[in-house]
């Protein structure tokens, strides 16, 4: 009788572990959206992955690299966003002669945070590596910032940094 | 009469250059398909984009690290990919446990390519941020390389980076 209930309870606690795991683990994810590499700021361009891989690109294709740091959910690199990947000429001009990146994570290269970190901030790197600190923005306390408004200025730094590529390599 | 030769030639020059220029700028690309973090290793995992990124989650989750060299046209790797992607029991285990990165290129820690930058090749790193070199594969000429019969050995590795967290930390 005693090894009757025991194996009774015994059946109990493997049918509850059982009905418990799939429980505890399964809260029913949702089918997710595969995370893009562009994030948003232009899906037609060719991204790269990190600083490394944007930088060996560079080099080997000979076109400055703009990196873009932003967060998902800062309403300004929202903004940002929304104004870059929406600005037909930026987009040509980024993919027919510049390297681009966009990461929500700092590296390790202090020369990519020349006033500080912050999002969102744009900067640009020559094919010799060299981080261009003079191509900034319109703020004075955050040179690296841009706001939509200023896709014109955006523009016309991407213009210069190929500008200095052509005259100084 | 040369007045008007000049302009004739002044309009066909003027023509010529616009015509010119589309031809010459749209090789009319075809719709890019936006590049995605996973690039097919698992649509569904939540991938970091950069090891500064992947050691801060580690970190920040306490959980291992799990990084996967590959290059996308060698075809170990697609081989691997395929394998790694189609079993269930992996990636649910890393969607649970495990933070994940998946890199083409080389980062500047040396000590992630403990015998060589060779694809393709899998290292686990402790939230500590220890490159766990002791956990290896099957092959003695590359430690760090699996082959598609490998995934149960690879489950088995990482259950192991599972089991050095819960005792060592």
């Amino acid at each position: 009788m005693l090894k009757g209930i025991l194996s009774v309870l015994l059946v109990l606690v493997t049918l509850s572990s059982a009905i418990g795991k799939p429980d505890k683990t399964t809260p029913k994810k949702e089918k997710r959206i595969p995370q893009t590499l562009s994030r948003g700021w232009g899906d037609q361009l060719i991204w790269a992955q990190t600083y490394e891989e944007a930088l060996f690109w560079s080099r080997s294709k000979n076109k400055p690299l703009m990196v873009i740091f932003h967060l998902e959910d800062c309403p300004h690199s929202q903004a940002l966003k929304k104004a870059f990947a929406e600005d037909k000429e930026i987009q040509k001009l980024v993919d027919d002669d510049f390297v681009i990146l966009n990461l929500v994570y700092e590296t390790t290269d202090k020369h990519l945070s020349p006033d500080g970190q912050y999002v969102p901030r744009i900067l640009f790197v020559d094919p010799s590596m060299t981080v261009r600190a003079d191509i900034t923005g319109r703020y004075a306390n955050r040179l690296y910032a841009y706001e939509p408004a200023d896709m014109k200025l955006l523009l016309s730094n991407m213009q210069r940094s190929l500008k200095f590529l052509k005259t100084e390599l």
